[in-house]
């Protein structure tokens, strides 16, 4: 850490930061420019992390230099990618990972449809929400356990491992019962309660950036997970808030390969909620992949027309093949490995 | 909920969407404008809100035209606006109430000293974190328990109602002991399972608005709360995302009148975690007592030198009762009486 | 448009709107809903652009449903996209086209040396900067008439078309009598001044987006270009303004097939800019070929280190070809055909 | 300048930046920490602002420890906060300024009837637009010239000194005719050219904030007007962009109390624009005056339901002198004196 006195410090001032800097168990260097003098408070991690100098006469500014998180940066893991396994199927390094299914888990028929197609396609994870977080209290809120057993139903089917979303620590058992992958929505990027129950509970965890969270604020999200040994975290971009309002959100790419020079945890994007129309859902998939994605989730329904919710950002089951061809395509020229279908 | 058609929507497609819109059991009412149709889909607010048509052929955009919230709209309440009694102290309608205390209960010392002097100036309300959300796991978390105790003995010696985050609906029972009112902090405001409970629980909630909430978004929170049957919902705005950099949030002190003029809820401002820094603290909460708030939270410390969180945006209890009377008097200019000294 | 009426809205209300919107020529077409009655106000569009409803007693608010810009709408071509052909060069339509050069020009060893570089790999057109918007007024302001002589010659050596700068109407002439397009940067995306000028002037144009400007605002800005009788406007995203501080600006390729969706002309990126380093450059690119964009303008320079200004940013000359052979992969699996070398 | 080299870097690329920071003329100075190496450059503002080592092996980012302006700076003016008289009305220091007057210049009649209104409630400055600038090249651009002579009239009518809007160096000649401050609008804030122009001209400006301004650009702009010789500029927050979309701009406050620890020059605040509807001008600007603005800009309409443009947003003529009376009381209760009226 790095503190940068005022102009017009005292040497009183520098003095008491010093002292200060030292009550905490850290070291502190003084260097005095033209200007400014600055004093670099070295230590460990945690010590360093509790001055709080901000206020204190004659600070101009602190400024961090070591990054906050440990477990989720790249060099935790000496510069090497991580690659899971979940059910055979691998995300990370140079693998990529196709995610589909409905978005709400609605029927047995639709669910199973749904299923079978992207199944069929070449899909390696199969999604479907039991429980819905929605901005309405007056909106359809999701099967619950009801969905949770037609989701195992078409796990049973297909073979394909399946990601479902935790909304409630108290849904945990039931989810843990069927769920290959535990999904943490935008909304809950920074529930810690949530974060480290699914930290203890050691199941591979898809988390979604929030609608407004800064990348080291995702990471500081993973490490809660991290913490509690939970290795297995992806990380999933799925638009943010802007001012343009041309599209519900606005994706931010540029993520994918930020994210890549300071974590080994896979990195994955989330167009259909982005943006909102299927119309953009290729495009923006294709990109996605071309700036170095892990992998894509994405939305499919057999009969989007009569979706309960998001009908119309799912791809129909009819167009999910030539979809994933063209992604693929993407993926390999960003270097990826498709994996061939199970 | 108007369907405005492409200007080469052709009358296929416009009964296509007529046909759907009847569908759901509203009604249909077309009219032809020079270069767009435009369907207007007349119903009660569920059925319609059911309506996906954004995807169907021919469709350009779709246009709300009914808010989506109720409990919270003024009209709700006949345009008056709502008024809470707290242990005697009231909010809301023309009555300012100004809450403080420390961010976080770190000692007994520490939270009787704050107590005494945020009473002594004349505080309506106090205080005081026993569970914290930070950003980092490495971060202390709060005293749990043992502070919501010292909050107990701090309420009983100034006889103050006292305000404390629930992070978690397993903590509900202990804090529901002590709390006059409880506080949900701006990354659990969509945390639906969390405001459900509180709408059970019946007691009187502070919902913070998220860091990249619309205000709509907001009133949509407190719908949650408000359909469970509990009605005391105080709104906060503590600062937005923005670009700027210069400081931790941006304050919306427009949110203040904007939403006056669509609920009949108390809106309240939190302006020390949205600075994040002492200084700012007087001219904002000045500022927003002048636009029309209901009240101000702000966090006060005997020592913020030496807090353990969040100490460089802690008024010290010295400059608390100046503080006080500056924010009243700008309170009073809007329009609103401030309460005498219990 | 349509003006939707609060609940409460009376008779007299209402008849006042409709006087009002057949005061200025339009039609008033009166629709009641349970709640809300609508009145859409149906003529031609400056006769509604000038309603201005929004303060009148008993009015909620307006929704425009014309948009606003006509001889950039994609309808106005009849659906079909624009293709300009520069120099013998194309862009539009499935043609992709990839600019290159340095960000500022230096001097001639150093711009001669970046044009042979870009032409031998294959770029299309030359990018360099006499006259540089600079953030700072200490900051080099550019080479001015002296560096249009250099890009003149790089032109002559090459044969390639040029582009460059214009900031200031008085430079008009001396840029049109070296550049085949002239670019205008961000911040004067609504200089319309500027824009009008160079509507006049008929010379094919790179219409940088503000900074936070929306769609709607950049095809706006568009149209008094194309108002001008100038038919040749290029938009280029080149990274917005967020609250993410881990990068320059975020890139938002969203945009790409959004504005595909509402107007004819060519839609290019700016990685460079947007990212501010050079190991974003590549996979931003990428992204944004595979995106549909229908070019890149990218910065190379033969000694980033060693540049005047935004070295960081701009890729070496000696690594351009192998980032032009991934970035025409890229546009071509999103359908584009990619030229051969002049 | 700090540049803070990563976990990974070596001795070579240490001495790399070093050997870097000394080829500028400045002298670097080397501190190890147990994770990073730190390397300060220390010497004069412009020979470090020419250093980008951002891209250098083994360097993980670049820390600016320097201001970039210098002339607006709080401490160039030993921490005195500057008074302009402007016409024997003060702004800045403790002295309060009420700018008023018609959005557009629309015709005699309106202009003299505006200008008789704010004139006798107290307003100091009147305010009017000759040259508009407009998203829309179909909307009304301004009356010109002919404005101009208008607003004369209304300047020797009343003795206000007035203000109004340049939008072209080509217009400037006419304008310094009639203008006692000249103001540049918030899409022109970076529009060099006509910066540099106003600093040779010598008079007063309103420069407004850029829609997506940081505070540091709004003061490098005021740097480019202050560095040719013309001390007199006044800063104007008039709302920035953000993700809601309840209203036009989010006026951001905390501006005025950071800007007032950074710069010398005053900070006034534009509430018309920011919120595009009257209903919201009185509370805001209350707000920005308890928050320690020196001054509001404010648009009053004699008939704004049949105004040109933007009607919805203009004060009543009628409401002015109560409006008037509440502002300056907020802006007496921060400190404020208030002018007599003249």
């Amino acid at each position: 850490m790095m503190i940068v006195m005022k102009e017009s410090a005292t040497t009183d001032q520098v003095e008491a930061v010093v002292r200060q800097v030292e009550h905490v168990g850290a070291r502190a260097h003084v260097s005095k420019g033209e200007l400014h003098t600055v004093i670099g408070a070295i230590g460990d991690r945690e010590h360093v992390a509790n001055l709080e100098l901000d206020g204190m006469p004659g600070v101009d500014h602190v400024v961090p230099i070591t990054r906050p998180y440990k477990l989720a940066s790249l060099q935790f893991k000496r510069e090497e990618y991580s690659v899971f396994d979940i059910g055979g199927r691998k995300v990370g390094g140079n693998n990529f990972m196709m995610i589909a299914g409905p978005c709400t888990i609605e029927s047995r028929d639709q669910m199973l449809t749904a299923a079978a197609a992207v199944h069929e396609a070449g899909a390696q994870l199969l999604r479907g929400g039991a429980y819905k977080p929605r901005t309405s209290p007056y909106s359809f809120q999701g099967l619950g356990e009801g969905g949770l057993r037609l989701l195992a139903e078409a796990r049973e089917e297909t073979g394909m491992p399946v990601v479902t979303e935790l909304m409630d620590v108290r849904d945990l058992e039931p989810i843990l019962e069927v769920a290959d992958v535990i999904q943490v929505g935008a909304r809950n990027m920074q529930n810690y309660t949530l974060l480290t129950e699914i930290g203890r509970a050691g199941r591979p965890v898809i988390l979604k950036r929030g609608l407004s969270a800064q990348l080291e604020e995702l990471l500081m999200a993973a490490e809660y997970v991290l913490k509690e040994g939970n290795e297995e975290v992806i990380l999933c971009e799925r638009g943010i808030r802007t001012f343009e309002s041309g599209y519900r959100f606005t994706l931010d790419l540029m993520a994918i390969p930020v994210l890549k020079q300071h974590t080994h945890l896979p990195v994955i994007v989330d167009p259909s909620h982005a943006a909102g129309r299927r119309d953009l859902v290729l495009p923006m998939s294709m990109a996605a992949a071309a700036a170095g994605a892990d992998g894509v989730i994405v939305e499919v329904h057999p009969d989007p027309e009569h979706a309960i919710c998001d009908g119309p950002q799912q791809l129909r089951t009819t167009e999910f093949e030539h979809y994933l061809r063209q992604v693929e395509a993407a993926a390999s020229l960003a270097g990826k490995e498709v994996a061939a279908k199970v």
